[in-house]
């Protein structure tokens, strides 16, 4: 993928998302021994960088490609994310949600006016294709299509055009789309800074690809960051194969810690995905200490009713 | 107070403060009725915009004045920014602090350095006075001196430089420092712009004193807004009365609704106090209807062991 690519989808969104601020708190980096810089995607639109991805996709429709309605299945943000666009665009959009998804993540994609069907977990994918088939609805993939990944890495291109140069950037990893966007951002922007994913421990199909060079299929979903699970896609390994520079495994534990430790500090609510690059940070410090770090808070729909403080969830 | 005195604040704690973000919620506009602009103080340095004031007491000092410390009495966010101010300028600073105060406040006046004195809430007051007396440290008052009300009025002067022009503004009053700045801002900038308090109906003495034309005391202090459990100052009243078009009376299930639903849609920590202008709008959806509200978020100090959702609270 071209660099242009990724300008060009900045500028198609551009007017349906915010640019994110960016915030620092001095107690944080005091606590990590680091400067930490935080691009606040968790204030997006939807709650989540994911309304990138999914405009940039449906804006590269024209309207007869559109005329039978969007489709995809997701266990949330990119479900009303493409949900979102489909208001937009005036696009029917329905979403193949896991039975298990979150509430408050279920009501979200309603609420943008989409159709949902909730089916068991793993036959999300069969269900959504034979949505497609029967209704001629597009499929919009929650990740591995070019188009998302594209519009998912116009969050690293504003948040590296708001802050001074980085040490390292670091995203978190489930089915690769903002890590495949952010490396080619960062390959090509700043290439001596450092491209890092984290991924939970009991997810780790993309640290377990990218250290054999293969894609493998993951163990399982077992991990209270809801958002990365997924399996790493085929397009999203071979750019991050390519532009990334690691992924760092990160415990349970450190994810709900660094939750709470972003809402207590940061002053900003995030879900616990958007906490593993934090949690990467405390379970590594080595390789982060008194560097410049740039971290992308990736959502911020967490259910409200979860803490205190998702103990529950740590079996 | 010159509106030239705010600016003047302004220019001298920049350095030390944070220009904080300016946010919107299309589905918070849906909610409403109305175009709401929040200005994230909750954001600022300590977490709220009390930093403003404190900092501007304390650099308006010169060596010789600070020699003997600083001390004041603060349920919180005031003690947390005299103890931030503290830090900046290495001035010995204690705060005196009722007992009843949140534990995360009290470990956040500790956590940038100040000594801590527990006592009464009835009593703070008294025992502030006598520290002063043995240890010759200067008081700077939470809400009730020029010093301070200039710098929480820079919240306001910023915000309007960052906003197109709005209707109404809105704030929290407790003791009255940051209705005062504001109202002093507004009227200068912008007399157009109608300029409101919002209060808990529990502790209503601003409503009572507007209402009246004579400060009146508070009827009592239970809300769950423990920011603004605090006596209008003297100074505060007469910059309001002069210059602000009305407070409202705001209810403690309001106030626990907003706190929640700033939460969810905005995706910022609030602390009680911070929602009390947006609970006002709920309970008085007349005075907003279709109009553009701008609305100062006070403070994100929320004790993230209190929700969900802060029921047990509601008597």
């Amino acid at each position: 993928m071209e660099f242009s690519t990724i300008q060009r989808a900045h500028a198609r969104i551009g007017p349906h998302v915010h640019e994110t601020p960016v915030l620092q708190s001095q107690l944080l980096n005091e606590r990590y021994g680091a400067e930490l810089v935080f691009k606040c995607e968790n204030l997006q639109k939807v709650g989540a960088f994911k309304a990138r991805g999914a405009l940039n996709a449906v804006l590269s429709l024209d309207e007869a490609a559109r005329r039978h309605g969007l489709a995809t299945h997701s266990s949330g943000n990119h479900g009303a994310a493409l949900a979102y666009a489909g208001q937009i665009t005036g696009t029917a959009t329905t979403v193949v949600m896991p039975e298990d998804s979150l509430p408050n993540k279920i009501a979200a994609v309603r609420g943008y006016g989409a159709e949902v069907i909730l089916c068991p977990a793993l036959e999300r994918d069969a269900v959504c294709e034979r949505l497609v088939k029967d209704t001629g609805a597009v499929l919009i993939h929650p990740y591995d299509d070019d188009r998302i990944i594209a519009g998912q890495g116009t969050a690293a291109l504003e948040f590296l055009e708001q802050t001074d140069s980085l040490d390292v950037l670091i995203v978190p990893v489930g089915g690769g789309g903002l890590l495949a966007g952010t490396a080619v951002v960062g390959k090509s922007r700043s290439p001596g800074m450092q491209i890092l994913g984290a991924e939970p421990d009991r997810s780790d199909d993309a640290i377990q690809s990218f250290a054999t060079g293969e894609r493998q299929r993951p163990r399982g979903f077992d991990t209270i960051a809801d958002g990365l699970r997924a399996a790493l896609g085929v397009r999203n390994f071979e750019l991050i194969y390519q532009h990334a520079d690691a992924i760092l495994p990160v415990s349970e534990a450190a994810i709900i810690d660094a939750t709470r430790t972003l809402m207590h500090y940061l002053k900003v609510v995030v879900e616990p995905s958007a906490a593993v690059p934090l949690a990467a940070i405390a379970d590594h410090p080595h390789h982060f200490a008194g560097k410049r770090v740039g971290i992308i808070l990736s959502g911020g729909n967490l259910d409200l009713d979860g803490p205190p403080w998702l103990t529950e969830r740590l079996s």
